[in-house]
């Protein structure tokens, strides 16, 4: 009897305590409280935000203690003095400010407005050094480091006039490049001056930090580092369900240039999701297959820690999305095994183009990976599909989408080599003649083969998207194009 | 065992009660009882979806009983005898029977089909006063009377025959117009007399109402009113959190021509509502940003009471979608302020159009709001950004949009420069030569720079729907265009 | 002190059997014990799909022994053996292997891969029949035993060498098909022999099996049956649910030659499902209008068996999708009565081309249903409207759709007029000059006006999606497109 009086004691002090839970979560440093009295009347909806967090909810310590598998932090030991608290506004966002050129003296404390992949990595190192690895750190410098890509970026995004008979380009604006191509690949933050403004709490000075706001997955950062994890773990809940829904990849794959987003919506892996997802858990760690969900979101096959009922690891966590890719389908020209190094501005093709394989269809001899490595990742990928999967329709699906790699870069083959011949014979201008080869309207035709039909043609055999593999933007609007031009061609002789 | 009975007597009533629970809620009029009888087993769905909703779960009087901002009802005092029933059939239907022209005898009531604004006044007239100042209220009209976008319609909807080597275009059908542009515009009503047809009843009369059905934003009712509540509130459940759900804004405003519901999916606001939105209160009144919901629905910047933790309101609740924007993004060939009345056909432009600016971008001199009022705008929609941004990063936003509004604006006067220089030279027949400006292929060409890209341009910044600023009906798009047209210009001068 | 010992206990044993909750569903047979074995290591997801299914939780017994509006099953009586077992991997995948030409010896059974329709008909006799009826169960022969129909697949698909001034096609890879018209018409299943195949378990030999994997609704399968019951209750769950949502129909539903699925998601249905449909029972049967969905999903108005509150039943289950269609709006050039039979390669149009139609729009004397039996089926689908609309509003659609479907159906003729101008007029070479009619620009430009736009515009006024009767692939495109086509006409004459 004096044992259930106990027990019904202690559930009762449960519910009390759980009743009270945001004082009762773990401590939260005095600078982190400082800030929090002002921003939960200021900008309640964030602080609402990081009370329903990890971040609010753990500290580094207990996170670290969780058996390996369940971790969610991948650093050696907490970071010194941080070990027993919340991880805070503060934590972020005073901790490092001296390495943040737009830190300034905001109510007493030293702030920086763009934490970075460094400043994460305090908890999250092994995440920071895959991410480093990940193509999508050096999206900014890829774009605007190619001549070729900023040749194109500009005549996207120039402005026009009609003056003398003529269209004038304009110098592009960095706004423009803001919203536009950088808004994805993101911009590159570069600390301008401080300027006053009128507030709740009267005047202040803020940073003027040109770039901002920008989460772009390649944002260059004024401490050096590359990327946004706010991208896919949008701050300042930093949900685990967020980045492993779809949604939060369709910010920047949803258009012809890369629909993979709605390729997966359409695929039955994305119908299922659709109908059974809100049932599934978003949040546990590791990801059960069958237990946790059904079927796979993007973050299942590129990204997720993936287990099996018995706890047995098919995936590692990866922070470097290729890192289960063999080959490369959207992006550039042609389909190419993936470059080894994330910055491929080191690429050069055997034509001596800034590209990963030359107009003709030839890959770059060096910085491509090779057979073996490609071995190795389709095996990471594989892993995945067995969750559910048997080998035969594995076996099947690859063979498919192996065969699409090839006829699609053969046909856009085909169709540059129409491109090719047009400006040999004078219907178009371009870089042989000293000129750009995007410009000109048959030229936006040739692009957008390969920058958008073929791109779909290979994503919807990747993730069986029916329908993104003919009628929409698929094989019917790549076989169209590539006539159009041919009749230009034939035509233009006559 | 005594207690045991209790206990079954007890649970036996409180199921007899449940299944009765219509029963227990307010007390419904005899009329709608009789209505109700009828109904629920000839359209069984309407009836279960008026049960839960909130007219059939509390009175006028409950309602205005509420304290202020919990309020959904804006009357005065409730209506007259109608204080302690619940809302149900008579009371929309019946009560005002005598304003509407296609009411009817039906089953000993007079009955009408279509309750409009003025109808749900009777509760809710603040609502109705706001939407009447709403531009969509006038969306039937703003189309029909202005006679350069009725030269549209027609040639979108009109019937062509092959004849004689000429295209002829027939008369517009009433029906094709109302599937067509007053889908969501709204279709005029009009009785047109009645028709006996066979029911589940037997045969009956019933009015034959022409424009029906329809629930286009700016219908016109037989009573005078403007508009459909059933819009956004569809009908009989008047849900609020279908009302503040992005679907429903996904109806109208999708299309290219206004890609807003597209963008915003893609925007990270969309991508955490899709994430995480199940799990958020979308019923509650006020709208409490961090406790109902994490991120802004439509709903939420555009029209909702959106208030912070401590209930101090950031957002007033709105019917006049415009209330909160300073500047009109799409709808016409040029951004512009936006119009001072929801009629634009009062509207001239410079040069003479029906227009908010004329063909060289110059804004009407009179009926757009100043820069005072537009400032108000603004500021008003900045205290929703506030309840989860800083300062510092809602200037960056709004500079950016505006960079861009400025930008597509100096666009379109270019591609419309050059669309005039074509019908100078006699490439395309314009209104100078007495001719349609939208029948041509190249005018159809010239339109969808300003009506589908240079709209998605812009949306885009004003919602950070990356893609759609760029590749897919974005900057690609617009320069495209431009190029084309300037290709054909040059070409028709050989 | 007794009695709370024995509900402690109580509990105590509940949670006991909860968890092995597993163990106390059917008796699973011997055989399938066998496969769960290895395969919940194996391929782990999809046992546990299977563990959620009703095919794990019932018997085919207990199924039929419920009252009939119940059923999920409609096997007169269960198969003999199988009454009391759960419906486990054994009973699909070895009961008719010797009718599958793919079956091979796998660890001690016979095995085959995929099973059909025939296979699900020893419990679902019914709805095998039904599906045997619908036009897709047909969609592979109808698409590859129809030569114009292959004549235009085979321009979509074949690939493209530049030779000699000219686009040489090649012949078109089995896998594109697959992966283009055939991932959702379905691929012909072949058995090619053995090979054998690295596995978790050593190496083993697996069939090689062309055509796989599909899931498509016309597959042909190795057992002679036809379609994939996995296209719309993918497997190993089969679930209710996913079937009834409207994703899995925009598999193969969305694309710009048919969407349907676009189409619905704009429609105020689809807005109150994606608004408010995940508190709906997606999984009762009978589905009850109002009480376990409150607006139709893709299954509700073409599939499910429907009933009111009071049980009575407003439609008929059918896995015959036309059952409830009057009129054929896409699939063809022009909209026509449904075909009699689910073949449509014994169609012959009037002037002799294998399509319900011919090229002027005179629809095929013989094989499309009659007045009475189109009157049938629209009764059956007013049924169901009138589960929640009154006959006034059913009667205005339906007109507004029958003047859709007429006018657009004359807009094709008049376009198909222009292009055969162009034909007779040596602009193009079509079949009279024994030339595809599917290969040049301007007749693929035709196409879309038939196989995208008009078929837009007649799901548009079916649906009610506004814009896409409109500006997205509506009549703005229709238009478009026919004055583009008769521009050139004009200047070819020149």
């Amino acid at each position: 009897m004096f044992r259930l009086t106990s027990l019904l004691l202690a559930g009762f002090l449960y519910l009390v305590s759980a009743g009270g839970a945001a004082a009762a979560g773990p401590q939260v440093s005095e600078d982190s409280q400082t800030c929090l009295e002002c921003h939960q009347s200021v900008t309640p909806g964030i602080v609402a935000d990081w009370r329903a967090s990890a971040h609010a909810k753990t500290t580094p310590a207990a996170a670290l203690a969780k058996p390996e598998l369940q971790r969610r932090v991948s650093a050696a030991r907490p970071p010194k003095g941080l070990e027993d608290l919340a991880v805070g506004c503060a934590e972020c966002h005073v901790r490092r400010a001296d390495k943040h050129a737009e830190a300034w003296d905001h109510q007493g404390f030293t702030v920086h407005l763009a934490p970075g992949p460094d400043d994460c990595a305090a908890c999250h190192p092994q995440e920071g050094r895959q991410y480093a690895r990940n193509i999508m750190s050096h999206a900014y410098g890829n774009l605007k480091n190619n001549p070729l890509f900023t040749t194109l970026t500009d005549e996207v995004n120039a402005p026009r006039t009609f003056e003398n008979n003529g269209l004038r380009r304009g110098a592009v604006h960095l706004l423009t490049d803001g919203e536009s191509c950088y808004s994805c690949h993101g911009t590159k933050l570069v600390m301008k001056g401080m300027k006053a403004r009128e507030t709740s709490q009267g005047e202040m000075e803020f940073p003027v930090l040109q770039g901002w706001p920008n989460a772009g997955v390649g944002r260059m950062n004024t401490d050096g580092s590359k990327g946004s994890c706010s991208s896919c773990h949008p701050r300042h809940r930093f949900s685990l369900k967020v980045a492993r829904s779809p949604y939060t990849c369709s910010q920047c794959h949803k258009g012809p240039d890369v629909p993979a987003y709605k390729i997966y919506q359409v695929s039955k892996h994305g119908n299922i999701h659709q109908a059974q997802g809100k049932d599934w858990d978003f949040e546990a760690v590791p990801w059960t297959v069958g237990k946790d969900f059904a079927a796979p979101t993007c973050a299942a096959c590129h990204a997720s820690l993936v287990v099996n009922g018995d706890g047995e690891v098919l995936a590692k966590r990866t922070h470097q999305f290729n890192d289960r890719l063999d080959t490369r389908l959207f992006g550039t020209i042609y389909a190419h095994a993936h470059p080894v190094s994330p910055d491929t501005t080191v690429l050069k093709a055997p034509d001596g183009l800034p590209l990963p394989a030359s107009l003709d269809g030839r890959p770059a001899a060096q910085g491509l990976i090779g057979k073996e490595e490609q071995a190795r990742r389709r095996a990471a990928m594989r892993a995945v599909c067995h969750g559910c999967h048997g080998g035969g329709l594995i076996q099947g699906h690859f063979e498919s989408l192996d065969h699409t790699t090839r006829a699609s870069n053969a046909q856009v083959k085909t169709v540059t080599a129409l491109m090719s011949r047009a400006w040999e014979t004078g219907l178009a201008k371009g870089p042989a003649q000293g000129a750009s080869p995007f410009d000109e309207y048959i030229e936006r035709i040739w692009c957008e083969q390969w920058l958008f039909h073929a791109n779909s043609v290979r994503l919807a055999a990747a993730m069986l998207g029916s329908d993104y593999g003919v009628f929409d933007q698929g094989r019917w609007d790549l076989t169209r194009g590539m006539q159009r031009i041919f009749e230009k061609l034939k035509k233009s002789k006559k």
